[in-house]
């Protein structure tokens, strides 16, 4: 078959892609997002979006226990703290906690000093419920800003899962050259766009089928285990944690088991694995400096009609 | 197979899961709800609508009457007043006729003593053409509002089927500790997103085929029954009793039906199923206190530019 | 099989169904209304839709011709004098031509006096291109207003085919008690769900394959023929006369006549039996009276907050 | 099989079609288009856009290589400028660079000079990267203007691939009757509206799965096929050229191998091929004359309430 990764990195084991169910944690951060002055009157979104939080994660905890596997669940500091038990039951199955923001905020519209702030109460909520600073970080809404890959250095941050630029792992660097792993995704891994209808957020698609919106998840993962590529969802456990998505989940992960030499694995493991690569010298990865763009570029013109 | 519901209630006669085709009979309340000063010259819109009344219900209710079956029909008070034919014909049928306001208003805009004003409007319409006022009680729009609850226990009403939190029964309880039975839904369940495409309500998808919209609604089915939960449909007579849909729904609960040990029952039944087994002490609900969020939480940084 | 229509009408040499193409061929007149002053401008979304009269109604007439069956073809009297070829083999063919607006206007947003203009116009423009008046009108836009009835009536059409009151034919009759026949569709007939992708005209679906198109088509069509129904498209010239998608209609129309006891004919034919069948008593319509609702509902409660 | 093109022109050594796959190469010309004093804070959005350039172009190059055929890749100057090892690598394997405007500017909100100058922009970057002027201009969001033509002829361009009047090439031509090919598509040619899903762009559609959206691209494919007509793309390396899209493209392309008789040819390739038909007077087009409608028609009645 023709080869469609130029330079794939080394897997573990030989395995033949690596696969993180990264989901989005974001319990009715969401509702205070999109209504910051106006949450307490709606209770039908919020009783939807509790749902990821009281029923959603143990079941997919339990699921990822049945099959062995652990993930990394990225989620705003306030769901840290409105959900300790959410939390403890995934600190128990040996699963990743990784930084979104503190009430889900989009902080590419924010000044430079408040998302700082929000970066700072991600962290020390993560801190404090799990003993340890997150070690990645995925943006909120796709909401990276220019300032956003400078605080993630800063403050310590080794990974972050926030952008589309390959489908293998690569480095996103600074002025100074300090790089981290920038471990992408792209649309087509985010089960948002198959399967959320919530008026309240302005936000109608048809609700596809489980087995239907499987066809768009798996094409992605046949892709990177012939290619040799990373598959990473953008899942939410609200959406994909509903009963009969999260048995298509559980058919999912039978068929990349049954397919063999799949490298599950979570968010911190693959990017540690691709510095250790890096260090070692085993392998070179694309490198993308940021911002790309600090000017907008100068217009031939401008629309005047 | 892995359990995916962690502890489902006992169903009758050891029923795998219970099914309620729970329809929301909107007529031309809709109509009225979108344009309440200009509904006169939307004559396009309001046939579509009248249709749901004038042909919809009699075909559904001949093809529940031929499966032997009872379901609750979600209905504003106005469309009780000007539908007579209608709610009688769903009255020998043995069907639950549900609150649905009285002009499918989104009770979470109006102030408390005018969503108290259209839940007695809506109770009144209903006790004098059913002989009783309703037991049970859906939300239009989903505009579930912080004083729902309070209002639906003080008026006697035993169960709410408007939320989204679980998969199965539980309670809603208000600051006094007084509870009534949640009957969730999700999107998933709602013919809405599959079929509805109504310029006039600004409601623009593409119409699925019915044996593709059938792929979401039984593969929520499916998961019910392989793990003990509830299904209920989200469905308008309007929408889903259109002639091609309405024969696909009659493959559906043959499907249902050959699979078995299904139990099909109104929503009234089923919230007296569990009110019965938490009375007796003979299963344990997941509780809601209700409403979540009185107050929004402290931002640490708002949108700036 | 249960029946799913309470009363069918019968049909000519015991059909079990009627079938009509009707399409609406609405050409340029698109751009004029939505871009009334500034379609100069706009010349990707004119050659698209010139695409209609240029390329796809000789396209569509030999299909139809090769199957011996004729159409209903509703046009705007602007299209009418602007497309004579056009008209000319849809004449040719012994298709009828009905009305459709001057310049497909929203009757609903006009005055009655300024709808009275325009019916007045594209009535001039039709008989003027075919000799005779038009028995038969389609409302652009589904912008059926509240004069619409009356105004059909006092001058002369037949029929309506703009409503989606029944599944079957039915009478609309205004207050002295004079009535028209209604031929309905839903939606569901429509193709401008599936296929029509237009930035200009403010419409974004994804495109659907012309296979999966036709089993949203092919349902309704399946359905009528099981229960005696009346099967109307709302397909346009340029979306389902584009090649790939003609094709599939050729096939669709192939499966229809191997199924076979299709009644294959124009609107006008079908209102005409209609008329006939009320005429002579072998059959009872549903009767609507129009306007619905003269003046809106009194509301318990409009929203406040 | 009924033909359903009624004059295809002879395509070369008897193929049943043409095809080319012609590409919009826009990388963040979209992102400046979107925010003309926005982009910096982007950083998603961008990240998904350089992909294009960075990922899709060497994986497609490789792709069309492995296949031994050429396509068009039509681009924005600025592209032309700031990815010139995309450029290279095209020009390497014998690709077309076609004109897509200076910056994706939607020429028809410009002033007929600014348009002059964008296109000039255009030109100048293809010719300094080229070493020669191009021959093919696709419009960039489909905003071909009044003055579009005009400007094509009198700097020298050959052919325009922005229209949709036909399914063959056919003739635009101005005032003067001079006149240019138009290769002509549709929006289920573009791979935009099944797959893009950017919150940024305010674009959100359910992500199809490849296999799906092939069904709509190989639909076309096989009624050109089967008609004599002409298959041309507008697909984006950004969204194509996707891991698990580039599979399924490598998949159609084999189809269309195998099914044979196919011309695989850049869109000059093809424009030139028309023309010398046209010149050697071995085939008719149809010729359209721009602009359509210089001025809006004269309206029976517009909106009043």
């Amino acid at each position: 078959m023709l080869s469609l990764i130029d330079n794939p990195p080394p897997w573990p084991n030989g395995a033949r892609c690596a696969v993180s169910f990264a989901y989005d944690f974001d319990a009715e951060s969401l509702l205070h997002l999109y209504y910051p002055t106006d949450s307490a009157r709606r209770l039908s979104l919020a009783s939807t979006l509790r749902y990821g939080a009281r029923v959603a994660i143990p079941r997919l905890a339990a699921i990822w226990r049945h099959f062995g596997i652990r993930q990394t669940v990225f989620t705003p500091g306030w769901c840290v703290e409105h959900y300790p038990e959410a939390i403890e039951l995934l600190l128990e199955g040996g699963h990743e906690i990784g930084h979104h923001g503190w009430l889900h905020e989009r902080v590419n519209q924010l000044s430079r000093g408040d998302e700082e702030r929000v970066l700072e109460a991600g962290i020390r909520a993560i801190e404090k419920a799990t003993g340890a600073p997150p070690v990645g970080y995925r943006c909120p809404s796709g909401a990276f800003s220019e300032h956003t890959l400078d605080l993630l250095i800063d403050y310590g941050l080794r990974y972050d899962a926030s952008l589309g630029g390959h489908d293998i792992p690569y480095l996103v660097e600074r002025s100074d050259g300090r790089a981290i792993v920038e471990l992408p995704h792209d649309a087509s891994h985010d089960d948002w766009n198959q399967y959320v209808h919530l008026k309240d957020a302005n936000w109608q698609v048809p609700v596809a089928a489980p087995a239907r919106a499987r066809e768009t998840f798996q094409a992605d993962f046949d892709a990177a285990w012939n290619h040799g590529g990373l598959w990473t969802a953008v899942f939410h456990p609200f959406v994909s944690g509903r009963l009969a998505r999260a048995e298509e989940q559980v058919r999912l992960i039978e068929y990349m088991m049954e397919k063999g030499d799949v490298w599950f694995a979570t968010c911190a493991e693959i990017a540690a694995h691709i510095d250790g690569l890096v260090a070692r010298g085993e392998w070179t990865p694309m490198v993308e400096r940021l911002p790309f763009w600090p000017e907008p570029p100068e217009q031939v013109a401008l629309p005047s009609r």
